[in-house]
């Protein structure tokens, strides 16, 4: 293999690669509503005590807990209800010793009161009075000031991708707008003579374009813009003019090679003359994706996929996703969407070579098998059929059909 | 508990509810590159075979496989090599007996040509003639016309999300927009007297408004539209305005009770009048989430969310999310993002009841273990902590410290 310099591992070949990508410099303020999987620019503290004020957690009756002391079903304490405290409302009623006032989930107690009876601890004995057939302690079915959080708390770091439940998080302290870090903007160039855009008629030995909508795609779900330049034909000047404007437009630039040797290494020497310090990487003992380039332009990160489809969306998965998360700042990688799964046949392998096979799921009696769809990495419907990859680690030679495995899913 | 007219499992009132959502009828055309995520409305037959041609599938030469047949290294077949087929163009060589041509990775091969011998089974002898030192049968290492996919089979069938790949096997064929199925428009609806917008400073005895949000955010994951229609008061007449507006322009209406008991009743009540047939199941036997409501009203799914945030999330992850999945007339539920892990506290239920406790997932020297989050489901910071839930199923009375849970992850 003349054309690899050096194959790394996929762990040496990262190491190399994802610790050199800085955060994008660049936030912008979005409304809260329209900021679910958006990456938080700086660390956000609590404007305020949540709850801001002790609430009930329970429907029943707020009392002073001592009151309470030693009720039981046999000897009860008598409590007179003198009044209610509405919900959203400050309490209207104080409470003298012996007293005590209606209390709702989420609302305010009455003052004077430090504790809430529960409805089903107690017994109407008249309109106004009430049995309390158990103690409570003071604080009990009480929300305390500031027990979701404290004014000052960091509610959210910096670098986290904002869910759902942070949405509400911060809306319920009053932020309802927030500092997210740019979008990236990864740059897309298909190579190869023999590939055509999707919506023209190939001619014989020519094939319509895949990796720019496939790797799109995944570029939107990470969190980044795709920005597809279109298809380079394999001659070194119009690859150089399209790789020049990839790494100026983009903050990533992806390139997918043709899947000849002679394409890929015009692809290689394009991306090693764009600047300094260049290509990193060049070759990964891994399967499918072997001549897999990971560059540095300019400070700006370039990878280069093979073309097949199959090796194109593997390592894709490997280093341009991570490379987005760290464009982005993101301080924790998400956590991989895995199940784990029976293997249903024989995997094979070869020591020193991680393999990625794609299985699919399916389910017998509460049971997960992972079934390999063998193919060619040249064939997209390969991925198509399947539900996630099998990962045969670098140390083994295959996997025995039978055990369990763990599958990423797509 | 007199509101809850009887209490089902989560599994008795999935079984009422879900089967009787029908998918929205309308669909729409989208370009392939906008349609990740949607939902198609049909089958896709290909329109062609994939690949059209046969396909090199190694760098190498196109020969006829009888020309090699007993080649080995003492003893190889002498072919001489009498062109090149270049990538994206049909051959101009046809093959004489003891005839090849220079194939490349993905181009075509040379008229007469059934196999490709790799380069590193070949020998120059000069510059016209190699030795081939391994025989090939036919067919080896190419690719065959309809072996990713053939003309009419179905490349993906009605009421599948479309993934990155599922993009790709689309263009491949030529495909380049898809008949997808409308995105349900979801009407949220908050209720309660101390509810306040976020925007707003509450008073006393006021909180900001959570669940429009965390509710709306969820919603747009799972591929239907957020329609915030604002907030309640817990007057019947008022709440019952906003109701019929709330199932009049949605394809699935929520509402987010508040979170007292008289709230709760008004809200049932108000659903129950809707129209037909109304209420199908109110309480259900799960912590935290009890009062919850499913209704059916003019065909149109409801769903009575508790008004406690953790509670809310945790219900519409069960029944609001399956709810637009059948909207959407999705054919396999989304594969649970899961990962398994060890408990690192004791968790403790009460037999009969499906619990759902979040839980923060770390990781020490690559073991997973999933941390109790233990918090009233007032607080929505219970959730913004944690990174997923780990079920109690209704027949454990609680999982010991220690145990192999499943983390379903946010």
């Amino acid at each position: 293999m003349p054309e690899l310099f050096q194959v790394l591992t996929v762990e040496e070949a990262a190491a190399r690669f994802l610790p050199r990508i800085a955060p994008i410099p660049e936030t912008e303020v979005v409304p809260v509503p329209e900021a679910l999987g958006r990456v938080t620019a700086e660390d956000l503290a609590s404007p305020m005590d949540l709850p801001a004020f002790p609430r009930s957690n329970m429907d029943g009756f707020s009392v002073r807990a001592e009151d309470t002391f030693g009720a039981t079903e046999g000897l009860p304490a008598y409590v007179k209800i003198v009044g209610e405290v509405p919900m959203g409302q400050a309490p209207a009623v104080r409470l003298n010793p012996g007293e005590g006032a209606k209390a709702h989930t989420g609302g305010m107690l009455a003052d004077g009161a430090d504790a809430v009876v529960i409805v089903e601890h107690t017994q109407a004995v008249d309109a106004t009075t009430i049995e309390v057939v158990r103690p409570v302690a003071p604080g009990e079915n009480v929300i305390q000031v500031g027990e979701d959080v404290r004014k000052g708390q960091v509610l959210l770091a910096a670098g986290q991708r904002l869910r759902p439940q942070d949405l509400g998080g911060l809306t319920a302290v009053g932020i309802t707008a927030v500092r997210v870090r740019r979008r990236p903007r990864v740059t897309i160039v298909s190579s190869g003579d023999e590939v055509v855009p999707p919506d023209r008629e190939p001619g014989p030995g020519q094939i319509r374009d895949i990796n720019t909508y496939t790797i799109g795609a995944l570029v939107r779900e990470a969190g980044g813009i795709p920005v597809p330049l279109g298809i380079a034909p394999d001659r070194e000047e119009a690859l150089r003019a399209l790789a020049e404007r990839a790494v100026a437009e983009g903050d990533l630039a992806v390139f997918s090679a043709g899947s000849s040797v002679s394409v890929r290494d015009i692809t290689a020497k394009v991306i090693s003359a764009l600047g300094r310090p260049g290509v990193l990487v060049h070759g990964i003992s891994i399967k499918p994706g072997k001549p897999t380039i990971l560059a540095l332009v300019d400070e700006k990160p370039v990878v280069g996929l093979p073309g097949n489809p199959v090796s194109a969306m593997v390592i894709a998965g490997l280093f341009v996703l991570p490379a987005i998360a760290a464009l982005l700042g993101l301080r924790d990688p998400p956590h991989r969407t895995e199940v784990t799964a029976i293997l249903g046949k024989n995997v094979n392998s070869i020591p020193g070579r991680e393999d990625y096979v794609p299985v699919r799921i399916t389910r017998r009696d509460g049971v997960l098998t992972a079934e390999p769809v063998f193919g060619k990495s040249n064939l997209i419907y390969t991925l198509v059929r399947a539900d996630g990859l099998v990962k045969v680690p670098a140390d083994a030679s295959g996997i025995p059909a039978g055990e369990r495995v763990t599958v990423r899913l797509f």
